[in-house]
């Protein structure tokens, strides 16, 4: 019996159209179901709507509708595609990877650098690898573009025009395709550790600064004093920031002593942060800021937003944040 | 004649030694004086400490500093190398890009991923590097890292742990070291453009915001009340930014009306902006935000303090923004 994959458009470059204003979301999934169905190979492919947004329109509550969505129809489909802008892609595909964490099914991400109206366009060459990957069998979230298919919560967009856009960081790709077809090493596709539970909370009182050299303490203060309950730090090399004439550990001592979830990451693409090296990682740590290691800001980030969305206790979300929940760390 | 190269020690890794508390700016230059005779060739090589600072502790007051002090001394010699901390390195090199802008001599950054005390250390790898470019009469400022040399305003640091750490973005390496030599593609240095000024003035009144989805357009109206005079803002993909639900491109238009300079970049590593393409980009070029195009965030972001330090004149500020000044954007 063909697989049934269930395909759900969000809106993006892949489904929109040129008006006068430039290239602005447009095709509905009924205007595509020609070219998907030619493209769907052995696979039974239903289509359905969402939304119809450019991705950078994207917020945490679309992807909180988003997971409940796919929730509602999993047990009916073998398999999800999502088609979404590049632009937040990563960003949902990392939440998606928290909220609908332990799924039975592929749900793959996917979406394109031009419109599938563009004759040269990325566009079919991305959903046959996303529809092939939702098709597979092996459960989780996944981002599929170029070739190559990523775990959700390790994609991160690289590059802004190219088709070749998005990096799978610090963690190897699931699988390529190559005139060999397509090896999905499933070896790397972390195992599921319970039952599915949709798990689509989160918090909306969460916000990221990236460091550079100037910033203000007030900067950090002001934050802190708009009701933010976390703060996501992009911070230097493995989790530098500065300790003398401005004293930023100080600052975060004082928000953090008054409820803030602080976590500091890096603003280097590989290789995370190792806070035990350094005075002042040393000093972050036992002041009581987390550390994001080996993820990417955009799973850093969403992370801190789903498990503020699920509890205020600071022991559970200390802890919540060390676990390694869908892959997005390595251990 | 032997060439004359001093070498200024601003503290970092390099010359940092184990502590209580975990590897801590330490060595003189002084300490490190065998070294670096050992390593200097037939250059004659002069030394000076400059300051003893984790660059995470590196404020615009000290690229000011610098600057001023590579001026004064920059007629006695060939070429001067600058040790510095690897987390701000990128910042400073690019900072330093335009504060000597037309400068005669090769100004040459560089630093390590290990302290020159570790027997395994790259330090003195990258150290004869940087000698070896400065001593080369090829003018501008330039890093030096793993047997890469890079335009200092093109310079990224990438990598958190490894010895390859610093990236050219958007740009070749200006020299590459083989079992060849040094090998400097000399077409690459941007030609001098006038006669060197000390351009030393900076505002310490910009900030940086890395858009991320759920951020609130309050953020920002709280950047714009808290008197800063221009915001650079790393977006999506080719500059893309909320403008439905959440109206940024309202918000902005009516900071800048009220004085601020914004400047549009992306979180993308690579390829930049080219805000044309779609209707938000083409909305936030209409209300007056400036593009950084393929500048990296450390240039656009240094970029932008430079000016506001020269000019309040709006026109003056787009016009300068807009020009390759040191290498750091194509044209």
């Amino acid at each position: 019996m063909s697989k049934k994959i269930r395909i759900i458009n969000t809106g993006g470059t892949l489904s929109s159209v040129m008006k006068r204003n430039g290239l602005l979301p447009g095709l509905s999934i009924h205007d595509m179901e020609e070219e998907l169905q030619m493209i769907s190979g052995d696979t039974d492919v239903e289509i359905e709507d969402f939304c119809s947004l450019d991705s950078a329109n994207i917020f945490p509550e679309d992807w909180s509708a988003l997971a409940k969505r796919i929730s509602e129809i999993r047990n009916d489909y073998d398999g999800i595609v999502v088609i979404h802008g590049t632009d937040t892609m990563a960003y949902t595909a990392s939440m998606l990877s928290f909220m609908l964490r332990n799924i039975g099914i592929p749900v793959v991400i996917t979406g394109s650098q031009l419109s599938i109206t563009n004759p040269v366009a990325d566009a079919m060459e991305n959903l046959r690898c996303a529809i092939h990957m939702a098709a597979s069998r092996n459960p989780g979230v996944f981002l599929a573009f170029n070739r190559k298919v990523m775990l959700g919560c390790r994609a991160s967009k690289v590059s802004s025009l190219s088709f070749d856009a998005f990096e799978s960081i610090n963690y190897p790709n699931i699988a390529t395709i190559s005139s060999l077809g397509m090896k999905i090493d499933t070896s790397l596709i972390p195992d599921r550790t319970g039952i599915f539970q949709l798990s689509n909370d989160y918090s909306n009182k969460v916000c990221m600064i990236k460091m550079f050299p100037g910033i203000h303490r007030s900067f950090i203060e002001s934050i802190a004093n708009q009701g933010y309950k976390g703060l996501y730090i992009e911070a230097y090399g493995i989790g530098g920031m500065p300790f003398l004439k401005h004293d930023f550990i100080g600052t975060l001592e004082k928000i953090i002593k008054n409820g803030m979830t602080v976590v500091v990451g890096t603003q280097c693409r590989y290789e995370g942060t190792k806070m035990d090296v350094y005075e002042t990682g040393k000093r972050a740590i036992e002041i009581g800021a987390l550390e994001a290691r080996d993820m990417t800001s955009e799973a850093a980030l969403t992370k801190l937003m789903w498990i503020l969305g699920m509890t205020q206790n600071v022991e559970e979300i200390r802890d919540y944040y060390s676990i390694n929940v869908a892959g997005e760390m390595s251990t």
